[in-house]
C-alpha cells in the first residue's frame, strides 16, 4: 500500500520562474545532473557514427546534408552549453526559455526552418510515476533532442541505427522524429498498465482488508497520479494531430501514415486513461458501500445481543428486587420455570432475527 | 451472482507490444489457434464456390474481375502465411501491423486500392463479455476478412451467399462489405440485450438479498463491462459515419443506403449504451440507499429494544438494593404497583415508537 | 405508489431481428392489433371525403393532383397489405423496414419524390409510459402515416380537416405533415406534466412517509421513464431542425415558420426534460439525507436513554452488592439521598443534552 | 427558512394549450390582469408625449416617420385589442400566439418589417421568484412591447425618456430596444444577487441549526430556482448573440457597441448562474457531511458511557450474587478495594478514549 | 485552519449599478483610494523619463511618436479625472463605463485607434483571494493601465524600463502590453501555487484531525476560491487566444510568438485550475469515507463492549435473584465455577471479533 508520503502533492515548486524576463532561460526542474551530457548520432543509409562530450563546439563537425545528425543533451542545468547550440541553429529566445523550463506543456511550433516539440516522458520510479521534460528541434537533416536525465527510452532507437534494423538509417530526421515520439507514446503504455495493476490490486483490498484511511489515500493519489498522466498525454494529443496535418517541408509525405499511426496510438492510451479514471472515481463509491455494508454488520451484532439480553437482564433483575411480598420467590419450581421462559424469549428473539435475515 | 474472478481487470497484458521497430507484425491476442485457417468463397450472380486451405497461395486463382472474391482468416499467430496475403495484395506494413494487433481500435484508412477497416466483434461467453478483433480489406472486386478464431457471426451471410438470398449475390463487394458490417453490428444488440438483463437482475437483488460485496462487485463489474462494450462501440460509429461521407470508387452510390441504414443502428445502440450506463452508474446510489435503510432498520430495532428496557432493568435495580431502610420493600402491595408502573412505561414508550412511526 | 412490477425494464425483446436480410419486413413491436386498418382522407379546400378499409387496393383512387390525400394505417404486423401501399409509391426496402421496425428511432430521410419521417408518440397507461412508433411518408400531394395501434392524438385534426377549422384544408401536404408533428409535440407536453406531477409526488413522500425501498424503486423508475422519453424527443428535435433547413420542393417556403414554431416547442419540452432529469437525480440524494436525519433522530433517541440509565443502573447495581460491610447500607437516610443523587445526575445529562441540541 | 409550501413545483400548468389550432391566441398565464392597458411614449429629440388608453385605436394617431413610438401593453388576457394592434402591424398569427403563449422561451425571430422578441422577466415575490413573459416587436420606428402586468423595470426609462436624460431621446427605436432589453437583464443582478444570499443563509444554517428535513426542502427549492432562472437567462443570451450578428437595416450599426455590452453583461449573469449552481449541488453535499459528523458526535456519547458502564456494572452484579461461598464478601475492605478497582477501570477507560481523540 | 468569517460569499454588492443609463460611469469596487494617482513613463531606447501627479492635465505632454508612454492610474473613484483622460483619448462611452466597472469580466475590444482590454489581476492577502480590477488601453504608442489600487505586479516591469533590462525598451507599445499581461498572468501562478498548499494541508488535517464541521467550512471556502479564479482566467484565456489571432496594425507581427506564449501560459494554469477543482471536489468524498472510518471504529468499540459484557451481566443477574430454591446457589464451588465459564465465553467472544477482523 502507497505510504503516507506519496500524498503530498509534490507540484513542482515555483512551476515557472514568476516575473523573469521573457526569453530568459533559468531550469526549474528537480534533477540537478552535475553536468550536461551531449551525445551526437550521425548517420545514413551507408554510415553510423556515435560520439559523446561534455560541450557542443565539436559536435557540428558532423552537420551536413548527406547525413542525419541526433543531438542528445541529458541534463538541462548547463545553460550556457545549450545556449551555444542554440545560437548554431539561431532557435528563437522563447524556445530556448521552453526548452529548459520543465512546466511548459507539450506542444509544437513551426518555425522558418524547424520545428519545435515539447512532450513529457512518463516512468514509474519506487511506486510513484516520474514526469520528465523532452523537447525536441527537428530541422532539414537534424533532430536535437532535451532531456532532464539520461533515460533509456531512446535506447531501442540508438540500437536499430548501429545495427540498422527497420528501415530507420535510410530515412530522414522527419522518420527519426517519428520514432522518438513513438518510443515516448510507446512508454505511456508500460505506465497505463502499471496504472490498471494499482486499480486491481487496490480493489482486491476494498474487500478483504478492513476499512482504513490508507485506501483513501491510495484512491486520493490514483486519483492525482491519473490526472498527471492525463496532463502529459491530452495535449500531446494535440500535438501529434497537428503534426498529422503539417504541410511543412522538414515532414515527407511518406511519414505520414507513420504520424497516423502514432495517432491512433496516443488516442488508443486517451481512452484507457479515461477508463481508468471512471473506475478510479468509482473506487471512493465502492469503497463507501463496502465499509456501509461492514457497518451494517457491526450494527447487526450489536442489535441482535442487547436485543436478546437486556430483556433477559430484567427479567432476572425483577426477581433481584427485595421486596418482601414476592409471590414468585417462595414457589419451589420458579427458578427452573424463569428458565424455561428466558429460553423460550431467546429462541423468539433468534426466530425474528433469522426472518429479517439479519442472521 | 458473479464470482469474485470476475473483477479481475483482465485487461490484454502488453497490449500493445512496447518498443519495437513500427510495421513489426507482432499478435498479442489470447487466442492461440494452432493454425490459421484460409476459407475463400468466390462469387457473381450466377456462380458460388467455397474453397477452404491452410494457405493463401493457391487461393489467388479465384480472384478475377468478373466475380467477388472473399478471404476469411481464422487464427493471427500464423505471421508468414498473414504475410502471403499482404504482399499479394501489397498492404502497407502498418496496416499489416494493426491486422494482429488486437489492442487497436476500430477504424478505417483509405489507401490508393483499397480501404482498411478495423472493428470489434463482441459475444457474451460464460458471463463474461469476449472481445474480438476483426480487421477487413475492402477492395474492387474483393473482401479480406482477419479474425482471430473462427466465429459464427458470419454463417448467415454464408447461407445468403449460398442459397442466393437477399440481393447480396447480385451486388460488389462493397455490399459484402455492409453486410459484414451489418452481421457485426447486429450482434452488439445480442450483448446489449444481455446487459440489460443483468441490470435487471441486479436491481431486484439489490432489494431482496441482504447487503453484501458481491452486489458491489457486480456492479463494479457492469461498469466495466459498459466501459468495455462502449470502447468497441464508439470508434466504430466514427467508422461508419466516415464510411457514409466516404467518395471513393470501391462504394457504389447505391450502398449509401445501406450505410445510412447501419449508421442508424449504430447510432441507436450507442443510446442504448449511455441509458444503460446512467442505469448503471445510478446502481451503486440506489444500494447505497438500500443499505441505510437496512441499518436504519436496524437502529430502530436496537434503539427500542433498549429504551424500553434499560429504564424497567434500572427501577427493578433499585429495589435489589440493600439498604437497610427502603419503605417501599415493606409495604406489601409493592411489587404489584411495581409492575403496574412498569407496564405503564412500557406502553409509554410504545406509543412513544409509534408515533414516531418507528413502530 | 409505483407497483414493484414497474422496475422490470421492460425493454422490448429482440429490439431489432439479428441477422436478417436487410430490408426485410417484420414487425417487431408489442402491439398485435388483428387486423391493419387502413382510413383514406381526401381533401382541398373545397371537399372532403372519408373512407375506412382493410386493403389499400380501392383507396389508390382518390390519389389526384388536385387535393390531397392522407393515408393512415392502423396496425403493423400485416405486412403484405403495407408491402402494396409501398409498391404503388416506390417506396424503398429500407423505408419498409423501419415502417415496421418499432426499435427505429427517430429519423428524417430524403428520397426523390418523398421525405421519409419517423416519430414516437408517448402516452400514460396505467402510470406508465408507452411508447408508439410512428411514420409519416409525405410527398407531393399525399402523405401516410402508419401506427402501431389506433391511437387518437390526430383526431383533432381529423376533425379540423372535417370542419375545415384554421387553415388546414386550404394548404398542401406539407401543411398536414406539420399539422401531425404537431399534434405529436403538442403531446409530449401532456406526457412532461405528468412526469413533473410525479416528482411532486415522490418529493412529498420522501419527508412525510419512512423511509422504504419502494422510494428508492419509484425513483428508479422515474429515472429510467425519463431517460426514455429523452430518447424519443431528443432525435426528434434533430429531425425538426433538419426539416427546417431541408430545400426541397415538397415543402411550401411558407411553411417555414410553422416548422419553426413546432422547433420552439420541442427545445421547450428538451429544455423541461433537462430541468426533471436534474430533479430526478437529486431525489436520490435528498432521499439518502432524510434517512440520515431520521438516522440521527434514531441514534439521539438511543443515546439519550443508555447515557441517562446505565450510569443509574450501574449506581443502584452498587448497592446491591452482598458485602457484609458497606457502611452506606447502615445508614438511615441513605435511600433519599441517592435518590437526590441520582435525580441530580439525570437533570445534569438533561441538561447537557439540551445544551448539545440534541433535546 | 422556506416554508413547505415553496416545495411544490408550481410548473404553469398547461404550460401550452395542447390540440388547438397553431396560430390561434390564448393566454396560458397566471395573472388575471382584468383589463388590458395600453399606454403610448412618442418621442424624439425635441418631444415627447405620452398617452394611457384601453384601447390601441385612437393610439395610431401617433405612428408617424419622425417620431419613435412606444405602445406598451400591459396584460396579455383581452385578446382582441392585442389583436387589433397585431392587425394594424400586420404580425403574423404565429407571433401573435407567442405573444400570448406565457411558456414560450426567449427567442428572436426576423420578419420582413419587424424583428420579434421574446424574454423573460425575473423578479422576487415574497422570496419566490416570479417568470413575466415580456415580447417585443421592434419596427424601424416603433417598439411595442406585451408584458404580463404592470411591472416597473421600465420605469427608469421612461423617466430617462421623459427629463431627455442620456442619449435615448436622440436616438431611434433600435436604442429603445436595447434600453429595455438592457432594463430586463439589469433586473437579473437584483435576482441573482438575491440568490447569493440565500445561499449564504443556508451555509450558514447548515451549519448552526440541528438537522432538519426543512433544510433539505430549501436546497432543493434554491435548485429548483437556479433550474428556473436558468431557463430564462440561457436562451435570451442566444438571443442577445443572434442580435450582435443581426444584418438588418432596423439596427443601426452604432447600436452593436451596446448590444456587444448588453451580452457582456448576459455573459456576467451566466457565469455566476454557473457558479451558484455549483455551489448549491454542493450544499447537499455539505448537509450530508454535517449530519455524519452529527452523528458521530451522537454515537461517541453512547459508546463512551456504555464503554464506561457496562463493564462496571457487570463487576456490581457479581457481587450482587446470592451464592452462599464468595470469599470476597466475608472480607472487610472488599468494598473499598472494589471501589478502587472501579475507579482505576474509569480513569483507564478515559486515558483509552481520549487517546483516540474521542474527548 | 480558515476562520469561520471566510465563509461569506462576500460578492460584491451591487456588482452592477442596476438601472443607470448605460455608458455611466459608476465605482462599484471596494477600494476607496482616497485619490487617483497617475504615474507617466515615457521611454524609447534611449531615454527613459518618470513622472508621478494627481492629475493627467500636464501628462499629456509626453505623448509623441517618438516614445512609447505608459499612464499608469491608481484609484478609480475619482472618475472626473479618469474622464480627462478619455476625452483627450476619445475613448467610447462604454469603455468609459468598464474601465470603472470592477464587475466587467476580462475581454479584449478592438476600437478604431485603441485596443481595449480587461483583465483580473488575483492576489493572496491574509489567506484570501483579492480580485482586482485592471484596463488597458493600447493605442499605436501608447498604454494606459487603470487599477483599483497601487499593485506591484508591474514593479519588476518598471525596474525593467529604467534598467533598460530585456527588449522592453526598444520595442513598442505592443511589446509594453505583453509584458503587462506577462506580469498578470505570471502572478497567476502564485495563487495557484498557494492554492495547491491550501488542499495539501487540508488533505493532511482530513486523515489526522477528529472530524469537524470546520473542515467542511473550509472544503466550501476552497471551492468559492477556486471557482473565483476560474472565473479570471478562463476569460482571460480567450481574451489571449483573440490578441494571438488579431490583424491590427497596433501589434507588431513579431509580439505574435511572445502572444503565443502567453497563451501557453494561461492555458497550463486552466489545466491546473481544472486540477485542483477535481481534486477539492474530491475532498469532501474523502472526509466523508473517513467520517464513515471514524464511525465504523466508534461502533465496533461499542458492539465489542457491549456484546461481552451484557451477557455476562445478565448471568450475575441470574444469580442475584432471590428466589428460595436456587439449587446453584448452595453448592460451594459455584462461584468459581461461574468465574470460569464467564472467562470461557469472555475469551470465545475475543476471538469472534479477532475473526471478524474487529480487533
Amino acid at each position: 500500500m502507497a505510504k503516507r508520503r506519496k500524498l503530498l502533492l509534490r507540484r513542482p515548486k515555483h512551476t515557472k520562474t514568476v516575473n523573469q524576463v521573457p526569453g530568459t532561460m533559468t531550469y526549474v526542474g528537480h534533477k540537478e545532473s552535475s553536468e550536461t551530457k551531449l551525445e551526437v548520432i550521425d548517420y545514413n543509409a551507408d554510415q553510423y557514427e556515435r560520439y559523446t562530450s561534455n560541450s557542443p563546439d565539436d559536435a557540428f563537425n558532423y552537420v551536413d546534408e548527406k547525413s542525419v545528425t541526433w543531438f542528445n543533451i541529458d541534463g538541462l542545468n548547463n545553460i550556457s552549453e545549450i545556449e551555444k547550440l542554440g545560437d548554431y541553429y539561431e532557435l528563437h529566445p522563447l524556445v530556448m526559455e521552453d526548452i529548459v523550463n520543465t512546466g511548459q506543456r507539450p506542444k509544437i511550433e513551426e518555425y522558418q526552418d524547424y520545428l519545435f516539440i515539447v512532450a513529457k516522458m512518463l516512468y514509474h520510479k519506487d511506486g510513484e510515476i516520474e514526469n520528465e521534460h523532452i523537447s525536441m528541434i527537428v530541422g532539414k537533416n537534424y533532430v536535437i533532442t532535451f532531456q532532464e536525465s539520461d533515460g533509456d527510452v531512446f535506447d531501442p532507437i540508438r540500437e536499430r541505427l548501429e545495427t540498422s534494423k527497420g528501415r530507420i538509417r535510410g530515412k530522414g530526421a522527419d522518420y527519426l522524429m517519428f520514432a522518438l515520439l513513438d518510443a515516448i507514446i510507446d512508454n505511456y503504455f508500460l505506465v497505463i498498465d502499471d496504472m490498471s495493476d494499482r486499480i486491481e490490486l487496490l480493489e482486491e483490498s476494498l474487500f478483504t482488508n478492513r476499512p482504513s484511511d490508507d485506501i483513501v489515500y491510495e484512491i486520493q493519489d490514483l486519483k492525482r497520479n491519473i490526472l498527471r498522466i492525463r496532463r502529459a498525454v491530452f495535449p500531446l494529443r494535440e500535438v501529434i494531430s497537428r503534426l498529422e496535418k503539417l504541410e511543412n517541408e522538414i515532414i515527407d509525405p511518406h511519414t505520414g501514415n507513420y504520424i497516423r499511426d502514432l495517432y491512433d496510438h496516443i488516442i488508443q492510451i486517451s481512452e484507457n486513461i479515461e477508463i481508468y479514471r471512471e473506475m478510479i472515481w468509482g473506487l471512493m463509491d465502492m469503497y463507501m458501500t463496502t465499509i456501509s455494508n461492514k457497518m451494517n454488520e457491526v450494527m447487526k451484532v450489536l442489535t441482535i445481543m442487547a436485543s436478546i439480553f437486556i430483556p433477559l437482564t430484567f427479567i432476572a433483575g425483577i426477581y433481584g428486587m427485595n421486596f418482601e411480598y414476592i409471590p414468585e420467590l417462595q414457589w419451589k419450581y420458579s427458578y427452573f420455570v424463569l428458565w424455561g421462559v428466558m429460553i423460550i424469549i431467546f429462541l423468539l428473539m433468534l426466530y425474528y432475527f433469522k426472518r429479517k435475515k439479519w442472521l
